[in-house]
């Protein structure tokens, strides 16, 4: 039972100690620091060999800096002699370069797998890949666990009645992530479909499927900029809608995305902390849901080599 | 002969630039850029398919950003068809790291190797390993090359008499260098034999060989922060030394380094250009070298599939 050992890197320090809290464990110690010339200094400051270690980290900006945080932290562990090496990845970053859509392209959501099994990585946890199958990137064991009931559980409390709500896509990319909510909330699904009638010209956004007088709730993987959401919302308006919620996994917000959000129509977004969200980005219309409970049921099951299937959906 | 393609990313470009003038081509076309969120976005605008492509970059500081850069580039020219990927790292970051000193320490050496030849890199072509026994962390081709002729042939052209130098190794790991130096310019060699007599007591320098009334040119791999080096230019005046000068390879100057050497007994404080240095830290005391010949012709024999064993020393 001492066997168990869970770090926290630098990227979500809260989520980490949350999901040790709800195992009634302590996290282990170690030091993550730099050096005078930035290099990154890993010091684990207890015995882990023979442990089955989880090191908590998402690749959330500085995702630079935090993906080598983890390689390296990999790495010591790898050397302490720890049986297992379980990289609890809540945000799994450089995701959306996951194809080579252009002549001469990365694929660095590849080149990420790659890494982390090369660093010494024996089994990879993470919540909603931008595509589900990145998990096809890995050879070591990937387990891929899903926001949406903790989404759905949220909007479900509202009493909303049933009739009233419609599950919104925001792209044709989305549908199948809106379906598996709109399932939990039997509600009908819509989709915003974009489209630019020719180069250089403005998009037309057209709904497909019945809006008006209902209370939308968009749904997305990732809201980074918040144009996609924002538009979207807009257009749901136009289009006769009641009310406009969003909700998302993971809360990049980068750029103009609180902006763009606080000026929006949207009521209220509901996001999760696979990312850490910065004081100024905790604005009112923010609601962030915790994947605690959900991360700790992952790693207890693991450590106890029990089947996690139950919570991929 | 169109076959040949150097590309720059962001950390040194005029070094990268001189280089190739000095082969008479053009760099290669690519953008680095970010989106957003702060991911790395690679454009390679040009067709390398069954090129040799060289890659320059140095993982100096921001060394995560910069290895990262490296990383999804080798990727991108990997899926582009490229014969060859040769890396050209004149500086490599994360090399003090070469050993477990301590208990669950990483080795980011072995590590950064590591992910150079996952990500694809078919050769690495570097200057000064912090130790040569790094060669070893790779299973790939790579080219050990060496500056301490440029550093000799500089300090030669001041014509200092020759019984009046003597080249000094500012610790003991650093003697071989020193030694090597010291046969270019036929003169002794002493070395500063720092010991702490009890813990948290200064250390105490002792200089073995005789500096009284010389020239002395204390010779290192790296500066970093510039302790090591002013201290024991101090200690070289405080035992008769008529004159300091100073030398490395790669100077990293972080923290306090400028102001420490700008403040020291060091007449002169001679670099190369393996590390690009901010306007703000070519202070008048340090002169600065460029290895782009020294790069330029080991990259055309490598081309050539000639030997470049001759440049190694
Ligand atoms: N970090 C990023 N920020 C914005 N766009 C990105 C990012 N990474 C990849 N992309 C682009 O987003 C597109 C993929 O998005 P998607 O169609 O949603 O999978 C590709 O064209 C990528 O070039
Ligand atoms: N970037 C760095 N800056 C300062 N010290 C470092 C750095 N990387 C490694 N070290 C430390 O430097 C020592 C190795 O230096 P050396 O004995 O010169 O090989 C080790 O104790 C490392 O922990």
């Amino acid at each position: 039972d001492t066997k168990l050992k869970i770090f926290s890197l630098n990227s979500n320090y809260p989520l980490a100690q949350e999901i040790a809290e709800l195992m009634g464990v302590e996290l282990g110690k170690c030091s993550v620091k730099h050096f005078s010339d930035g290099e990154i200094q890993i010091n684990i400051e207890e015995s882990i060999r023979g442990c089955d270690v989880f090191i908590v980290q998402s690749t959330s900006h500085p995702v630079n800096e935090h993906l080598m945080e983890l390689l390296i932290m990999i790495d010591a562990v790898k050397r302490a002699s720890a049986r297992t090496i379980n990289v609890v990845m809540p945000y799994y970053g450089y995701a959306r370069q996951d194809r080579k859509a252009k002549a001469r392209e990365p694929i660095t959501a590849k080149l990420v797998a790659n890494l982390l099994e090369t660093a010494g990585a024996t089994r990879v946890i993470v919540i909603d890949l931008h595509a589900p199958q990145i998990q096809g990137f890995f050879d070591i064991l990937i387990d891929h666990l899903m926001a949406v009931p903790l989404l759905s559980d949220y909007f479900k409390s509202k009493n909303f009645s049933e009739d009233e709500v419609v599950i919104v896509s925001p792209d044709h990319g989305g549908v199948t992530r809106a379906r598996k909510m709109a399932e939990r909330l039997k509600a009908p699904i819509a989709i915003i479909d974009k489209r630019r009638p020719r180069p250089n010209v403005a998009e037309v956004m057209n709904i497909v499927g019945n809006v008006e007088g209902k209370i939308c709730i968009l749904i997305d993987d990732i809201i980074d900029t918040a144009g996609t959401i924002t538009i979207g919302a807009s257009a749901l308006i136009e289009n006769g809608a009641k009310e406009v919620y969003a909700c998302c996994t993971h809360p990049v917000l980068s750029g103009p995305a609180i902006e763009r959000i606080q000026n929006s129509v949207i009521r209220e977004l509901v996001v999760t902390n696979t990312i850490k969200l910065p004081e100024e980005k905790m604005i009112s219309k923010i609601t962030q849901l915790s994947v605690a409970p959900l991360m700790a049921e992952a790693i207890s099951r693991i450590y106890e080599n029990k089947s996690v299937s139950t919570l991929f959906d």
